[in-house]
């Protein structure tokens, strides 16, 4: 693996700044070490140095005429770099004693960016976030026809399904799926199910053990194998006692229940989390989402809930989008919101719950 | 507020790279724009270029001889940065078509980091990653003789306490309360309760529901104001029907009520995580700790619990360099451990409880 490390150190300084006295002063750190210096013309905005050693360190000083002080470093992963560390470990003080002396306050120490890893940590959340997730290990790796799928070992949330770069679930996720079914208010015994989606099992294997009749649809090839914590042993057969796996699309399917006009007490949508879009005339995953949603509610029992996720909390265009449409269907329904903390998200989920006027 | 917005572009080549060939292509991102050029000497450490935009723009391109293109942009907040968005946008596929043609799939596609904004965005958790809050306003902000205390606010999570740069506590973390008061298995009802700490009022919000009698020390001044979601009225008055709040050091009232042979049937300590260092012998935080663990525990009824936190589950040293002092005290105990979503925390956080064998 030869990955870069990339250190950020910035300091907003206490005072506005004439680069060329500071500079002598930010250079001392860099003084044990054989840099070549280049120092750049910038058109008048600050002072702009880079420094690139014998073994392949490269450092971009720059002096903002604001009085910000940005310093990047970046080596090779095996490369040591305590002299910043030490830099980065103050908490304030002055940080240069020799030619200037700098006054700082908690100057930015961000955790080094690794770059370029075989096991890529940073999954940014639905929001945009970047939050760096501590994964060791790729388990399982896919390409189907329809997505790319991932399964990354974490140290605390065990293995998390990654689709397409989105985290999808993680063993540690028991919310997701409490959350999903209704967070225990619901009594399933005897029930009939019908689960879209849930291709990890999750939802099928908390389900099971109050004995519904059910159905359910795709399943995800390595869930099975590497996500046991949270499907147990439901996906080792298509076939339970109380359970059937379709391997089948779903509007079909929904289709022919709905001309057979066959009903479900719940129907639980796991296929997708709404569009982060906000152009719903144009997009076609909207418009798979309405169609999906029409159906199911044209499946559902009268007295019967259709449960589903939304999307992170921070999303409100999208959410409102989504109510939007639950306005819109043939068959009125009602519906409300609960906000979860589902772990390996590291963002507030929405989740929604519908039934017929 | 002039911060800078700090692009990452990183991509794996499928083959191994002559940077000469592919260095044509990879500058047609920036031909449109008027930059300055600077070609680095690496001694043979890859191709290496820094590009200076008219605008204060810098571009750092970076070929490793091993096939790792990285590519950094930084530019002030207002700039706009579209036509990197684009590269950005693109799952897979061929990235540049002038010059030659290059096949990546999924480059690391990060968020921007925002560098020298007036409200930091990342506050990395305990065991040392990269993450990117929410937050869009310090609401409170002073440095007291003991810490730098800051209360900011996120879309999702409502108002957070930082301590000297930790996520301390937000109001939507009513699962560190619970988990910290034994989570529901407790009846607190007529009970003597000591809380070491809790300086927010989260505990004390809670265990006045269950009408307990109860002592409690060291108020944070902002939380009363900022935190009214996790402390509600009980920080208004020091003395309320069932608690009172002692303004004083630890140490010397449980000293006195060593003394006084006064006994708890609840210890809560909330003073502080566990340290993360792992020298114990050297570090005046495990003193600290060991010394109020064990006065604590002294203070303690035979059937009392003592509850507090401990630090992330990654942090496995120092749990259990924690663990060993549990098995030091004067007074011998038995604990058990819990781990628990902190939906602020972004990492999964562990509770300990301890009792008297």
């Amino acid at each position: 693996d030869m990955a870069v490390r990339h250190y950020t150190l910035d300091i907003n300084l206490s005072t506005p700044v004439d680069s060329a006295s500071v500079v002598p002063g930010l250079l001392s750190i860099f003084h044990e070490q054989e840099l070549t210096e280049t120092i750049h013309d910038t058109n008048g905005h600050g002072y702009l140095a880079t420094f690139v050693g014998k073994n392949g360190r490269l450092v971009v000083l720059r002096v903002h005429s604001h009085g910000l002080v940005t310093i990047d470093l970046q080596c090779h992963e095996d490369d040591n770099i305590a002299q910043l560390d030490n830099v980065r470990d103050q908490k304030r003080g002055t940080l240069f004693h020799q030619g200037s002396v700098i006054i700082f306050h908690f100057p930015s120490r961000l955790p080094a960016l690794v770059r370029g890893a075989k096991v890529d940590r940073y999954w940014p959340t639905a929001d945009g976030r970047l939050v760096e997730y501590d994964v060791d290990e790729v388990v399982y790796e896919e390409d189907s026809a329809y997505q790319n799928i991932k399964i990354l070992h974490s140290q605390q949330y065990g293995n998390i399904l990654v689709l397409d770069g989105d985290v999808n679930l993680a063993e540690s996720d028991l919310a997701y799926t409490q959350a999903i079914t209704g967070n225990g208010r619901e009594n399933y015994a005897g029930k009939e199910v019908l689960i879209l989606g849930g291709g990890d099992g999750g939802i099928l294997a908390e389900l099971v053990k109050q004995k519904p009749k059910m159905v359910t649809m795709k399943v995800i090839d390595g869930c099975k194998m590497y996500m046991r914590r949270t499907c147990g042993n439901t996906l080792d057969t298509l076939r339970g006692d109380c359970y059937q796996i379709l391997i089948e699309d779903c509007v079909p399917l929904l289709k022919k229940y709905v001309q057979e006009g066959r009903t479900f007490d719940y129907v639980i949508n796991d296929l997708t989390a709404i569009p982060i879009s906000t152009a719903p005339e144009e997009d076609s995953m909207w418009e798979f989402l309405r169609l999906i949603l029409d159906l199911s509610v044209r499946v559902l029992h009268p007295k019967g809930k259709y449960f589903t996720q939304g999307n992170s909390v921070n999303l409100k265009e999208a959410l409102s989008l989504y109510e939007e449409q639950l306005g819109k269907l043939s068959c009125p329904v009602d519906f409300q919101k609960e906000v979860v903390c589902v772990p390996s998200y590291l963002e507030q989920w929405v989740f929604y719950t519908a039934w017929k006027k």
